[in-house]
């Protein structure tokens, strides 16, 4: 299959520049979910160390804006537990291969997923997948980032069973929304996540919205 | 002062609709800078409950997206530990009042503080504050938020001694960027954060930008 774009990844210590450390780490809390790290930090204006931090680590994600041959663009309502909302938001999922996270085969197969999964479509022939980078969503506290995807040209996926999401995700609804509608959700506080906003911005700034 | 604009706040309890209920939470995790529980939910999908999840709490924040008379937006290049970089972002910075968090005097303060501290700007005579809502950072584990601003017609402080951010933060540099630029930023990955593309994507709906 086809990837549209530059596929940059992020590699934490692998291009992180001169100047930057790790001198000293301990984890002090872990579960399969997320890990929480003490670190001593040695920084370009910090030479001397002595900056510590908790630094919340969690998988990858992969964001996916899937665009309908007529230019719509489908939205997932789905439960969100810890803000206790249903919200409006593009397909988004973790990527659950931990080790492969930042590997852009395996995230572009994470990507796909999701769009079958949550949105219950597919690229259709001539469709083809966009690469759009990727965010941190919260830079200072978690290394957690995610990529982006606008999958041009999706179809439903014929026969499926109906049911989005996996055993732990509760998704409402799936809708196809034209761009002045999501325009108006974004503005309206609607669409409230940074996985949307930071995918609706990379479109926008490149002209595909 | 005058802010434009409505001013949602979230309020994660008292507006989160029928069927939601937290029936069991325990701290698993707890520091002054983020706390992790552990948390049983009902929701209106699973109204038996046994849903059990991870949620980080955290302050949450202020984003603001400074405008100069002549249209250029400030920036500020501040090193961010967690993912080991030098991030080119908008000035943002926590609540923190922890109590008065999603008050909306107390956020408009802390928007107007982070303007100064980290920019060494402020509203000039006839300047004004336009309110954008909110956004959650990373929906699926905590429920951090940020209010985002846009600050029209800002001027450098007089006599401001230069030096940027707080004791814990380390700013590398201030400039001003074209709408132009920053577009070109955002497409590239430059401009990689959260906070900065939700911004951007609210004052694009918006029209702003």
């Amino acid at each position: 299959m086809e990837v549209r774009g530059e596929f940059p990844v992020f590699r934490r210590d692998a291009e992180c520049g001169p100047g930057w450390e790790r001198r000293r780490e301990a984890v002090v809390f872990d579960s399969p979910y997320l890990r929480v790290e003490e670190v001593e930090f040695v920084t370009p204006s910090r030479p001397g160390g002595g900056v510590e931090w908790l630094v919340v680590r969690r998988k990858n994600a992969a964001i996916v804006a899937p665009r309908l041959s007529d230019g719509r663009f489908l939205l997932v309502r789905q439960e969100r537990l810890p803000v206790q909302r249903a919200l409006w938001e593009f397909p988004a999922g973790q990527i659950d291969d931990l080790a492969g996270s930042d590997d852009p085969a395996t995230i572009l197969r994470a990507a796909l997923a999701e769009l079958e999964e949550e949105a219950g479509h597919r690229l259709a022939a001539g469709g083809r997948m966009e690469a759009l980078g990727y965010f941190f969503s919260s830079q200072g506290f978690t290394d957690e980032h995610a990529y982006l995807f606008l999958a041009d040209g999706v179809e439903e996926i014929p026969g499926h069973d109906g049911v989005l999401g996996r055993g732990d995700e509760a998704i409402h609804e799936v809708r196809a929304f034209t761009v002045g509608d999501l325009r108006r959700m974004i503005a309206s506080n609607e669409i409230a996540d940074a996985n949307s906003l930071s995918l609706w911005a990379r479109m926008s700034a490149r002209g595909l919205v």
